[in-house]
């Protein structure tokens, strides 16, 4: 675990993460604890709901996520996000479904102001079992480098 | 509870919630399930992480901050993110910082192509017991409007 380094991500390369499938009770239990709405809290009553049933809240797609990526990017003293654009939800997550993450680096550079770190630039998709994208954004982290990591 | 309407969220209008106080044994927990990493998950070893100690997961502020906006807005109907842009984590979430969060309203009109929903653009801040922003983005979320809701 936590064996790849800066080095290793080099722009245009592409990772793709195991497979995750929520259940309900997951769905159920973030939703109390952080998005307390009908579409998120109640198979019974959220048919008549904005999402037409019970889905997962797009802020645990987020979090399933990034547990998907920490796993499959395995970085050597850890990655930490600074940025997030273009978040979006396109497709409601429903019970059951099984999402994995696929991340494309599309930018890895030293950084000019943090001596001892580099700053990369990816886009991380998710996916259910259909390979309808759930979610999607662009971010950027900060992880360890040094000058010898670059090509 | 859940007794705002869309015609209550106005331009320019500005929502203060509650704050949130929270403490390690709750940022190790969120980090186990979805971001296990050195900075989020061990106080003993974290000092010599990224973020020098232990800090909250990013998408932990995130969740935090979506509970806080769901009791505040108390939006009839629910209401569902569809994307959020210039999400930032500028500072981090240290055990024992106390959270809010505020929105301001930047738009918000009728669907034009969901019959029944209007569309709302809001600034979101999440600031620390020293007024700091540690969390900062701007969402487009939909919830029930209809044209009587407009002004």
């Amino acid at each position: 675990m936590m064996s790849r380094r800066f080095a290793d991500f080099t722009v245009g390369r592409c990772f793709v993460s195991r497979s995750h499938t929520i259940d309900a009770a997951e769905i159920v239990e973030f939703a109390r604890q952080f998005d307390p709405q009908a579409a998120h809290l109640d198979e019974q009553t959220s048919g008549e709901n904005l999402l037409g049933g019970l889905a997962a809240s797009g802020w645990q797609t987020a979090a399933i996520s990034m547990r998907l990526f920490v796993e499959t990017m395995e970085v050597t003293g850890g990655i930490i996000g600074r940025a997030v654009d273009e978040l979006r939800w396109p497709v409601a997550v429903r019970p059951g479904d099984t999402l994995r993450v696929e991340i494309e680096i599309i930018e890895a550079r030293l950084s000019k102001s943090l001596t001892g770190f580099g700053i990369m630039r990816y886009r991380s998709l998710t996916k259910n079992q259909h390979d309808v994208v759930v979610q999607s954004f662009v971010a950027t982290a900060l992880l360890p480098a040094t000058a010898s990591d670059m090509p």
